[in-house]
């Protein structure tokens, strides 16, 4: 198993403009997707074929645009764990045209550990995630340093 | 024509999950949709039947989740401008059921006027845009203050 986190799709024609640019909406999509596969590395529920009976729910998220991006690309997505508690992860989507390291966009994001059943109503993960979030950091080591984290929006002075 | 900027829709099947709720991207696709109508309302082009040549480019944006939302119900975006300058707008979105006053999310978001045949370039708004901005700023003093701006993400300490 790789140690990054990654996810790779190519853009789709329902995710562009009539000009062919990636509409921001679907930015935040690949986003998602690729916090489905964070949250199948570390044993959670991501569709209804599996049994964990917990999730996680996105509470917020800062998206910065950085460079357009076309029809047809392939893009991947790299992801790092930038801190969590007992219920909550923060995590950091940065994306790429496959085999570039210019970055297009990026993602902070704040995702709620739940239980399904019981609500849904936020809980604390469990030991298996835990662990698989623990040996997830140790291997994103390498990563270059987040760059778009703690922005606040406004208008330059 | 309205005061307030609204933007309308039902939630779609191509927008939920398996749980039959709004995925955190498609929250964000509302108000991208929200935003066509803002750009409408001052002389933009939101699509290639417009020959205005310019558009708005999202630089930035934060949401915040407070509410799931599920297929098929009826939602409405409301959208108030918090500032501007010459070239970029400051625009904060808000997400209800049709008929209710509670926010379901909020959206603050920096928006860049651009000259699309120039490159796209940077450019400052035109003088229809400008005014049809000061009109709305001034027809929207009776909306609720804002309550998700300038937010940074953190965990808890």
């Amino acid at each position: 198993m790789p140690a990054l986190i990654t996810y790779q799709t190519p853009v789709l024609a329902d995710w562009v403009d009539y000009n062919g640019h990636l509409r921001d909406a679907f930015y935040l999509l690949i986003f998602s997707y690729a916090t489905d596969g964070f949250m199948e590395r570390i044993g959670l529920a991501s569709d209804d074929r599996d049994a964990s009976g917990h999730s996680l729910f996105t509470l917020e998220a800062h998206i910065n645009y950085l460079h357009e991006v076309k029809l047809g690309e392939d893009v991947q997505v790299r992801t790092q764990i930038l801190g969590h508690d007992r219920k909550r992860v923060q995590l950091y989507h940065s994306l790429f045209r496959a085999g570039s390291d210019e970055v297009l966009a990026a993602s902070e994001q704040m995702l709620l550990h739940v239980d399904l059943a019981a609500g849904p109503k936020s809980a604390p993960f469990g030991d298996q995630s835990l662990e698989a979030m623990r040996l997830l950091v140790q291997a994103q080591h390498d990563q270059p340093a987040p760059a778009f984290v703690g922005r606040v929006i406004g208008l330059p002075k």
